[in-house]
């Protein structure tokens, strides 16, 4: 009998008895596959323990597949063991598409030093969420859930929260854009805009003009989707336009869009005059480039007044796909930004949005319209304002004093970055990270394997005292790699 | 004097008259691009008007972008009209790509008829709101959030929220899931995860094998990525394995990946037996066909026990991709799911997913986690198990006695697929539709153009007198579309 060699001991529950003995058979062969099993009453009166016991080993059993039961006919074995032991091996490796390589070859988490707790790091560029105002946070998931219950935790529209739609439109129009003929479209964050906008727009082989360096999450997702990077350079004068001019000759009528950060320019850190953006404006018309503009960081302005976005300048037109996002300096943990651009090419990127996620969480939309409109984030930029400009001014002093360079870039924002003279910035990471003091390699934001003497140094979230110690140290490697090349 | 004619009226506010006054200058090219405007402090004392009204009218003039300012040499004027005066249209139809057209074209919100307060429809397959405990989840968000702090709402990690992967392993391995070599990546859904998937493993022109009829959208994505979708029936008598050998050797060496939704397959609604999964899996292992496991709505089972899913036959293998979603039944707002795969797939995969859209909210995924970790689930499953069993019972009661049909499929779930006698199921929804009563037609779920009477009626948020009222109206209008035919 299958049974009669179960002895039954008190070190263990009896269903796990009961099943473990019952596996043993299955993978031995004495219970073949498919065979029937006795039920749980025969069993238990079989083997003189409770019905219960065998019910519990049974339900194990079923959940991890040994046997299997059909209603009406009974229980029976599966023998797993003709999977597991012929194995099956896919490689991968050989599955995987260029895309997939390009997104791993070019992810920074995976390739720069990571950050740890003993670490100065000036790698991020996050905002500090100690200056996030919770109870404000707290009040708007409360206020908005009382209001719309349960809907917001259910399906919602690929295009966005309509309430949030309604507040972005007033909210571009105090920049002074004409959203008449626009739309918007809420996504997950400046990533997802960008990534939507491109596989929508874009074919292989496509030509983008881009600002050289640039952010390297836009580099990335464009390298992936295999297009062609046509650089113009931006540095301590601004855009190049003479080489942006020649760049418009050599490839005439290729070029399909042209990315540009025109305020805190991500890594330079510069903010683009009102006359460039004009200028920049009238040439890609001109040429017939449709324009993409990141709004990045675009509320820190610390200083002068607010610059108008290159989209205001569009007007009527449908040249320029404005992606703004408040996740670079508010709450980036929930990952919301938006698409503003023609109606009928947002129409389009929202059928695309449902087809890639189906919409942004809309739990996450209906708090941040909540503390939107009761005016938290105009508090809150207030504050961090200040906050961000005393540690700009700071570092930007420290990085002065103490780290020779060709010359220092940034107009406030969260990071400057910087030109060294003639130290390869790679070098100077290794030094640094063996003194605890690590920074972003610039050669990263640039297209065209430039950047070798480039840094960008992020501030916000570190300390007076950790900045000025992190700079000192940056500034003793770059003085003893001087001392090397004697 | 350009400022001469500027009568100060008291029916505006004066920064409104000063504005416009210039505004209207600038478009008649009076103050030409570029030139020099007053300092607030001349023109406030030339117009007799205070400083500040100046400073609130030179403000908007800038964030409108008809003047700006240069930090030491004052304002200019930016003479707009330049701009607005010739048009810039863009084409974006001819830019459009394939991927937007069919992410578009098919795109069931946009084209199929919309559901409004006054029909009764049974096109949606969503939860039923009323059921979500919202006092649980404010519990979850309140304790999520006094644990964690602002670091939820801060840049967290792709691959997701660490607590919520850790308890999404236990929860596998709880459906008997061997996941010592296997690895979790959260994604926005179950749309997103396939969407990650296969942008990272397929080229256009890829075979994949999908049961027919299908999941909408899962043709969608796989149609926006130009693969070759191989069809294998499933109906009355489960899936067609004659078919499939049919197919894997018709396709042999071609096919890259097999998708299949065991459990409450979306349309038919069908749970596959035990020895049907076994069978499956081992000829997708014989054929070295990566399977693509959709453990669509799983937990919904009313009757018997639980069923291993396919991935649990994996073991050490790595030939299963298995995504998941609490989504389809909780939250759906929130966009939270996950793929469990091979640990050296989920690492490529978490690059990729931070090249789309970084990572899913975190705040989202603390507050499902603390919902989950809290036994909230469970709870909410045995609730929703009772109150779905007896909608879907007596949904079914009302198809059989009301509509003539070939069979009726589903063993649980949200919805029943229905075939009917030669009825063309779109002619039955227009007629329907005139009597407030709609549907999904079953021809969006075929692969092979098939399906054409063929028809899906989700119940889930409908009430039983509207489940009955509606179905009998269905009923009425195939009956008069037969007479028709005689």
């Amino acid at each position: 009998m299958l049974f009669s060699n179960l002895k039954i001991n008190n070190n263990e529950p009896i269903y796990i008895q009961i099943k473990n003995h019952i596996v043993d058979m299955i993978s031995k062969g004495l219970i073949p596959d498919k065979s029937k099993l006795p039920s749980t009453r025969e069993l238990s009166s079989l083997i003189k323990v409770s019905r219960n016991s065998v019910i519990l080993a049974y339900e194990e059993l079923k959940s991890e597949g040994y046997i299997y039961s059909i209603s009406g006919k009974g229980t029976f074995a599966n023998s797993k063991k003709d999977i597991s032991k012929s194995n099956w091996y896919i490689d991968w490796n050989i599955i995987e598409n260029n895309y997939s390589k390009t997104a791993n070859s070019m992810d920074i988490i995976k390739n720069e030093i990571s950050c740890t707790p003993d670490l100065i790091s000036f790698k991020s560029i996050s905002p500090d969420g100690e200056l996030f105002n919770m109870d404000e946070l707290k009040k708007s998931f409360l206020n908005r859930i009382s209001l719309e219950g349960h809907k917001l935790l259910n399906y919602g529209y690929a295009q966005g929260y309509r309430p949030l739609i309604d507040y972005l439109f007033e909210y571009m129009n105090k920049k002074g854009v004409d959203t008449s003929n626009k739309d918007i479209l809420i996504t997950n964050g400046f990533t997802d805009g960008l990534d939507i906008l491109l596989s929508s727009f874009t074919s292989p082989g496509d030509y983008v003009l881009c600002e050289n360096p640039t952010h390297n999450t836009t580099i990335k997702i464009m390298k992936a989707l295999n297009l062609n990077l046509i650089p113009v350079t931006i540095d301590k004068n601004g855009l190049d336009f003479n080489m942006l001019k020649k760049q418009l000759i050599q490839y005439k009528g290729k070029i399909k869009f042209a990315y540009i950060t025109p305020s805190y320019h991500n890594p330079t850190g510069t903010v683009m005059s009102p006359e460039s953006r004009y200028k920049f404006y009238n040439l890609m018309k001109d040429n017939n480039i449709a324009i993409i503009e990141d709004g990045f960081n675009e509320e820190l302005l610390y200083s002068s007044s607010h610059i108008f976005p290159i989209t205001s300048l569009d007007n009527l037109n449908n040249g320029v796909v404005y992606i703004g996002s408040f996740s670079k300096i508010l709450f980036p943990g929930m990952r919301i930004g938006w698409i503003l651009a023609d109606k009928k090419v947002i129409s389009k990127l929202e059928s695309v949005k449902r087809c890639k996620t189906i919409h942004v969480s809309f739990l996450d939309q209906g708090i941040l319209f909540d503390y939107l409109s009761n005016g938290g984030f105009d508090r809150y930029v207030k504050k961090i304002r200040k906050f961000y400009r005393d540690k700009f001014n700071f570092a930007y002093e420290c990085v002065r004093k103490y780290i020779p360079n060709e010359y220092i870039l940034g107009d406030g924002g969260l990071h400057l970055f910087l030109k060294l003279k003639n130290i390869n910035s790679r070098k100077l990471l290794n030094k640094c990270y063996e003194k605890g003091v690590i920074f972003m390699p610039g050669d990263i934001f640039f297209i065209d394997n430039n950047g070798d003497n480039t840094l960008r140094l992020g501030f916000s979230r570190l300390s007076f005292e950790n900045i000025e110690n992190g700079i000192k140290i940056i500034g003793n490697c770059v003085k003893e790699l001087s001392k090397d090349d004697i």
